[in-house]
C-alpha cells in the first residue's frame, strides 16, 4: 500500500504544546501501554499503518520546517515530499504524486491513499484506507472517498451525498459547511462527513495536474511551486470528477484541534508532574515542565505548561486561543530536530542558555557563528567534538569553548546532553553558517 | 525608636513563591510606584520605619535561613538576633531583648517595641509604632499593646477587653479566639483585637526571662536556647501582668497568609508576563518564569507560577493549600543569599545547572565540594575568581572549571551573572566545605 499523509499547519491552537515550528501531531499526548511511553498523533499514525501493512510505503506531505520533527519522531524509512511554501490540498498532492512516481519509481498504475495525519482513529480507521487503496487499485472509479458516519449534525465538516446507504457507493453530490437544520436532514438521508481521505491511481491525479499546471516533472513542479495558485484537491479534482466511490467508516474518527476536545480523548486526567486536589471536576493537566503543576477547586479547566509558556483556561474557551497567543512567541523555547532535540532554559540581555539532547549516533550541523561565542558544558555521554576540523573526544564534565567564527560539531557515540551558554549582544537564529563535515 | 521585627516561619501557603527558605515576607508583592519595582513585607517594614524615624535601630528577630536574605533585600545597616531553633514567642523575645541590651549595649532603660513583620498596613500603624515607644518609655505601665479596631465578629484573633474605649486605656482582660456570636457582643463592648505588638523596657522582659529561665547573658541565652520551653510572650508575660496599656489602632491592618486575601490586596491583576482575556473575572496572575502566562475564561482564581512550581486554584480553595504542597519540594529551585541570588534552570540525573547572580561588591563564600566538578560560564559582568588561591579575572564569555575538591568563588566588581553547571553523581546541598579567604 503506498500512503501519503497529510502533515500541515503550524497553528497554535494548543498552545503552549504547539509552537511556530511544533505542530500539533508531533505533540507526545497518548500514552502506548505496550511501550510504556507516549506517543504523537503522528507516530500512531505510522505504527498503525506498519501493523495493517508492514510493507507500506509512507510518504509525509509537509513542509520544510516539519523534518526535523519527523525524523526523530519516526525515523528515516519514510518518504518526504516538501512542499517550499503553503500552496493549499491540490498543489500538495500533486507534488507528493509526482514525487511517488518520478523520485520514489512508483508505476503511475499504482495506486495510493492520501489522508490527514491527525484525526484521532482508532485499528479500524486503518483497515478502512486499506480497503480504499483497493478500491483505488480495482478501478470502478478514478477516485475513492471515506465517508464518516455522523455523529450529530455538525455545522463544520462538508458533507457527501451517496446514492445508497450501502457500504461503499456511488457519490451523488458534495455539500459544503451548512447549517444545523440542513445537516440534519442531510444525515437523515444517509449523509456522510468528507474524512479527507482520498485513494486514487498515480496516474489520475497525474494527468489532472498536468491538465491545470504547466510542468514536467516532479523536479519542475518543484522549483515553481511557488507561482502556483492556491487550490483545494475538493474544488480542483473532486467536484469535477463525474464518477467517485465513497466507504462508509462507522468506528471512531474525532478532529482533536482544540484543547477542549484533545483533553476529551486525554486517558489520564494528566500528563507529567500534577496534583490536583479532590474538588477538581473535569480538569486536565498537561505539563512538559520539571516542576510540579498544583491545582485546587478548579471545573472545566484545562492547564498546559511548556518551556513556551503556561495556559490556564476554561475548556470551552480554550477554543479562542489563537488571537491571544499569536505573536507572544517571539523566541522558540523548543524544538525537536532530526538529530535530538533543545530547549532554551536561560534568556539573559546578551546571553542564552539551553539544553541540547543528541541521540546516540547522530551529529548536528557542522557551522558557525559570526556575533556569538558559545561554550559546550557536557552533562552526560561520550561523543567527539569536531572544532574548526580538529577532533577531541567528550565525555561529561568536559567543556569546549567555541569563538564567533569556528566552525562546530558534536557526533554523539552515546546519547549525549549539554549545557550550551551562548554569549554575544546579538544572538538569534539567523546567525548560522553551515558547512560540509568531511568526517570518516 | 528601638524596634524588633518578628519574622518567623517558612509555610508554604504562599506556594510556589514561598518555599522551605522564602518566607513570604521576602515576597516582592508590592508596587513601590516611587522606586518603579516591587517590594516585599520586610522591605516596605524597613523603609516605612525608617520614614517615621530615621535613628530608628532595627533589629530582626528570626532563624539561621533568613538572614542571607535579610541582608539581600534590607542591607546590612539592621540587627539579627539569631534563633538557634523555633522556640515560640517568648525564648525568641527573650533573645532578642538580651541581644539589644549585650550585643547591641541599649540600656536597660530604654524601650524597645516588638512587632510581626506580616501584617500589611500603611503610614498610620508606624506612627502607632511611634506612640507605643512613647508610652512605654514613658512607664505609665510595663507593658503597652496595640489594640486593632476590628472589621468584623473574627473568630481568627485574640481579643483585648480594654476598660474604656478611649484611644489609651489600661486592659481589664484578655479572651481567646471566641466563636462568632461572642466576638460579636465583644466588639459591641469595645474589645480590640491583639495585634501581637509590644512595647515595653529592656529591663521589663529581661526581668521576667530571668525568673523563668537560668541565664547569664545573650551569649548564655543564646547556648541553651535549644533546651528552652516552647512558650508564648502572650502566656509567660502578658497574660500574668497586671498593669498593661492599650493603644486603639484604627487604620488599615490586615494578615495575608493564603493566596486569597493577598490577591486581594494586589493593586494589579498580575505581577509578571500575563495575559488575561476578557471572559476572566477575578483572576489574579503572580509569574516569576521568564515565559508568560495566558488565562481564559477564568473566575475567582489565582495562577502563580515559579521555578518551584505552579499553582491553578480557586482563590477560597487556596487556603487549603498546605498539605498538597507540604513535601513536593525536595529540592530548592531558587534563593536569595546575602551576595546575591541563584535559580535551578536544569535538573538531570547526574547534573544540575544554576543561574548565579552575584550583586557587584559581593562575593560567596570560598567552598569546595568533595563528590562533583563545576563549570562557571560567566555570562555577563566584571570579577575575580580564586580558585585554590589563584585570582584569575573574569568577564562575560569567560569559563572556570573546577574539580571536585578545589577551593573557589568569585568576588564581583560589577554585578555578575553566571550559568553554573555541576556535574557528579551525587548532587546535594550538603556537599560543601566552607573556608576563611584571605583576601585583599
Amino acid at each position: 500500500m503506498n500512503i501519503v499523509l497529510l502533515s500541515g499547519g503550524s497553528g497554535k491552537r494548543l498552545w503552549p504544546l504547539s509552537n511556530d515550528i511544533r505542530s500539533k501531531q508531533f505533540i507526545k499526548f497518548f500514552k502506548n501501554e505496550e511501550l510504556g511511553d507516549y506517543e504523537s498523533m503522528i507516530q500512531i499514525m505510522y505504527r498503525q499503518i506498519k501493523n495493517i501493512d508492514k510493507d507500506a510505503k509512507i510518504t509525509i506531505a509537509t513542509s520544510k520546517t516539519q523534518v526535523s520533527s519527523i525524523y526523530n519522531q519516526i525515523g528515516r524509512d519514510v518518504g518526504v515530499s516538501i512542499e517550499p511554501c503553503r500552496r493549499d490540498t491540490f498543489p500538495a498532492i500533486a507534488l507528493a504524486t509526482s514525487y511517488l512516481h518520478d523520485v520514489q519509481g512508483i508505476d503511475e498504475n499504482e495506486a495510493v491513499v492520501v489522508c490527514p495525519v491527525d484525526p484521532y482513529v482508532h485499528e479500524d480507521y486503518f483497515e478502512a484506507l486499506k480497503e480504499l487503496h483497493e478500491l483505488a487499485e480495482k478501478g470502478d472509479a478514478n477516485l475513492v472517498l471515506m465517508g464518516i458516519e455522523p455523529t450529530y449534525p455538525s455545522e463544520k465538516y462538508g458533507y457527501i451525498i451517496p446514492n445508497s446507504k450501502d457500504d461503499i457507493s456511488y457519490v451523488k453530490e458534495f455539500k459544503e459547511k451548512p447549517d444545523i437544520e440542513t445537516a440534519r436532514k442531510y444525515i437523515e438521508n444517509g449523509a456522510l462527513w468528507n474524512g479527507g481521505v482520498f485513494a486514487y491511481k498515480l496516474k489520475y491525479v497525474l494527468d489532472r495536474a498536468h491538465e491545470l499546471i504547466d510542468f514536467t516533472d516532479y523536479e519542475d513542479l518543484f522549483d515553481k511551486y511557488e507561482t502556483l495558485t492556491k487550490i483545494s484537491f475538493d474544488y480542483a479534482v473532486v467536484e469535477k470528477e463525474p464518477e467517485i466511490l465513497v466507504k462508509r467508516f462507522k468506528g471512531e474518527w474525532k478532529d482533536l484541534g482544540t484543547w477542549n476536545t484533545l483533553t476529551e480523548a486525554m486517558e489520564e486526567t494528566s500528563i507529567g508532574k500534577a496534583i490536583l486536589n479532590d474538588t477538581c471536576k473535569n480538569v486536565h493537566v498537561v505539563n512538559e515542565l520539571g516542576v510540579p503543576v498544583v491545582c485546587m477547586g478548579l471545573t472545566d479547566v484545562v492547564v498546559s505548561a511548556s518551556a513556551q509558556g503556561i495556559l490556564v483556561s476554561d475548556k470551552e474557551q480554550s477554543s479562542y486561543i489563537k488571537p491571544y497567543v499569536d505573536g507572544i512567541d517571539e523566541q522558540i523555547m523548543f524544538a525537536e530536530k532530526s538529530w535530538g532535540s533543545f530547549k532554551v532554559i536561560d534568556v539573559d540581555d546578551s546571553s542564552m542558555t539551553i539544553k541540547v539532547t543528541l541521540n546516540a549516533g547522530n551529529k548536528m550541523n557542522y557551522h558557525s557563528h559570526d556575533l556569538r561565542n558559545e561554550i559546550w558544558n557536557v552533562i552526560s555521554g561520550e561523543g567527539t567534538a569536531i572544532i574548526d576540523g580538529m577532533e577531541t573526544p567528550v565525555k561529561a564534565g568536559d567543556v569546549i569553548t567555541m569563538e564567533a567564527g569556528c566552525k562546530h560539531t558534536i557526533i554523539a557515540k552515546t546519547n549525549l546532553n549539554l549545557i550550551e551558554v551562548q554569549v554575544g549582544s546579538e544572538i538569534n537564529a539567523e546567525d548560522k553558517h553551515k558547512f560540509e563535515l568531511e568526517y570518516k
